[in-house]
């Protein structure tokens, strides 16, 4: 007696009520609920009285409901809050963009507060003709759209040792992902004129900590930006406003804030952030360095830690994050029994090019102990590779470029925790 | 003895200089620059001390010398706030997201605060079995990720009779285009189960207005979301937190806000808004109604008048935005002297069904009057009309579905208004 529709099969038809047959709560049934739910049963409050109406906020936000969607911080990490880092709370997030109020940042001298109309950025060094620009003399560039994630090469830097933190917010939470519309930075260095010796960029940034990270000079031709805005709007002031270069792809800690000045040089600086910092100590002794593309990684975030099952079982949306410094993300592999067996998740949102990807797995959960991992395939190949592969090649003294598999233990609760299988 | 780069050609090197053989000023031009300019040879305030460390909000917030860039209103449009509107301010905003908090709305009734715990969505009428779904449940359910426009039928309504507003905030700005986190309405009807006379679905709001209106079928089981997220985060409440229908490429007004109900029927309800509101008038006393789909359109969001070019001749930026309910925009026009000669744009971004895309066009100005007018062309081949093809069809009595090219002349001193030309 039912219309066709898309879906084709009765089964569909019956998914919430084939929790009955798995021997869960029922959830949606019907007449049943309808009967004893106060919620519908008693007219709601916002329904017997108009609305706001005055005070639709010129600058909007958020629900009183959603207070508990925010950045956090773990304390001990860092000695003082001016050089310091907060997380995305990727568990309570969906699809692939980020809100800026909620984007991770980290920041060495505090996040400068910059009049735009007096910054500038120069460029310098082995160029024909150094110049500086103006914010207006930027804008007068062509300009490109493009999303991107930025992830700090630290991101599950705690986790080398094992399982430590509690929530995808705190082990994979140094990760955003945003549209950024900015200048070609080849643009601006074509401008200025690079000469044949110059091979090398050191851009540098004009907060107290005046940042600087070597880029070679191909990579700065390439596909870098100078952004000025981020989803739509001007940067935020923690994610450098009014200027920030866009490495896609590439560490964090490269894409530097309050740009205002950019070297040109004929060889790398070995500077602190790439000598004492952002290098990967191994077992023998030696440091590998420059080690700049973010390897293709996912995680689960939710069921998670900060992100419980609280319906029981039945049917359970699985959900997550994937990405790759080099590629996109054709495919995520989803595991439920701590990778006895695997199943090919769902992926859906557009597939761009160094951008995150949300995959999905909808399953019938019974209740029982699962343990969930997530493994990344990205375009050129690459597997996401488990943390004890990981350790056997780069010991256990790394901070950086943890992009390790990520397990989750659930118990029959739905309580998740992060553990480490074998 | 400059590098080679990707540019090739040394004309790309004098992009700027070039403006000083149009006789216009010169901008970024280097040493001169550099010696004369406070802004560099003095030390920066926020180089001298520690920025922020200990205040980096939990939700972050735009920098205060961006306090211009927010949601306007046009105080004379409706009888009470409490059923009015705001625009997004396209002309401060670029690329394809549009931030959250900058969101335009509508509302009929205020804008409820709901409970989300309290929040019901029932599926009644001809359907095999009822149901009421909590948020809870509605999660169970696979989603989806999409970027869509939403845009007011009644967009740039005020400009029928001719050009009104001095803004594409005002002209244009009744429209946003963000990622939505959704379930496909059809698989919520499914499990309710559409009986065979169930031709047309009527979506109901839970704010104060109670908001409805007649959905066909085919439509209601092809790619319509029952969204609960826009770009990552919870829908904002004006939005329609914490649930509110998507209906891709169609009026705005049928995304239903709050929405708590969802009544199957064999024939559409001709309420209100389908009626005395969201219907054309046409010259012969007859209305044309069921207008559904979003016809292609564009605008040139700056050059405009809120967005004047302060920075004399030379090179110029014109960025725009285009969209379609019936697909992608595969290609933009632009003309600079009111339509005698048109030049194509250049897109950048993603190009996403039913969603907005950016377009550019980087021209260098010689300093006289423009007339800037911007001609979409959808995927479907349907070209964006004039105003005036519009109006010898459906008369001047129309409020809806005005998507004529839009023309801005600008001035010799930059300045640009609202204007129309044969």
């Amino acid at each position: 007696m039912s219309a066709s529709d898309k879906s084709g099969t009765a089964s569909r038809r019956t998914f919430l009520k084939g929790a009955l047959a798995a021997g869960g709560a029922v959830a949606g049934a019907g007449a049943a609920r309808a009967a004893g739910d106060p919620a519908i049963t008693q007219i709601q409050p916002w329904m017997q009285e108009l609305g706001d109406g005055v005070d639709v906020a010129p600058y909007g936000k958020p629900s009183e409901y959603e207070d508990q969607v925010i950045r956090r911080t773990v304390e001990w990490l860092t000695a003082d809050p001016v050089s310091s880092i907060n997380f995305t709370p990727l568990h309570d997030l969906d699809g692939i963009i980020t809100p800026n109020g909620l984007c991770f940042e980290r920041h060495h001298g505090g996040a400068a507060h910059i009049d735009p109309a007096e910054h500038r950025l120069m460029i310098n060094g082995l160029v024909d003709t150094p110049l500086v620009f103006t914010m207006e003399d930027i804008m007068r560039f062509p300009r490109e759209n493009h999303v991107y994630f930025l992830e700090c090469a630290a991101n599950s830097g705690m986790e080398w040792r094992g399982a430590q933190l509690n929530g995808c917010q705190f082990t994979h939470g140094m990760i955003h992902n945003v549209m950024y519309t900015g200048v070609p930075l080849r643009l601006l260095l074509n401008e200025a004129g690079i000469k044949s010796e110059g091979k090398w960029i050191l851009p540098e940034g004009a907060d107290a900590a005046a940042m600087t990270r070597s880029i070679p000079m191909e990579k700065a031709l390439d596909d870098c930006l100078v952004a000025f805005k981020m989803n739509g709007e001007a940067l935020r002031v923690e994610q450098g406003y009014p200027l920030r270069l866009v490495v896609p792809g590439w560490e964090g800690n490269m894409w530097i804030k309050w740009l205002r000045r950019i070297e040109v040089g004929d060889k790398p600086w070995h500077h602190r952030e790439e000598t004492s910092k952002y290098t990967d100590l191994f077992p023998d002794g030696k440091a590998r360095r420059f080690t700049w593309e973010m390897d293709a990684k996912s995680v689960i975030t939710s069921p998670s830690p900060q992100a419980p099952i609280t319906h029981g079982p039945g049917p359970l949306v699985i959900k997550g994050l994937a990405w790759s410094g080099r590629g996109t993300i054709p495919r995520v592999d989803v595991t439920i029994d701590g990778g006895k067996t695997w199943a090919q998740a769902r992926m859906s949102g557009p597939s761009l090019d160094k951008s995150m990807h949300a995959f999905y797995l909808d399953i019938k959960w019974d209740g029982q102990p699962l343990y969930l991992q997530s493994r990344a395939h990205d375009s050129t190949g690459y597997v996401q590779p488990t943390k004890q592969a990981l350790r056997e090649i780069r010991g256990v003294n790394s901070i950086y470029h943890n992009n390790g598999i990520q397990t989750w233990y659930v118990n029959e609760q739905g309580v998740a925790e992060n553990v480490e299988v074998s």
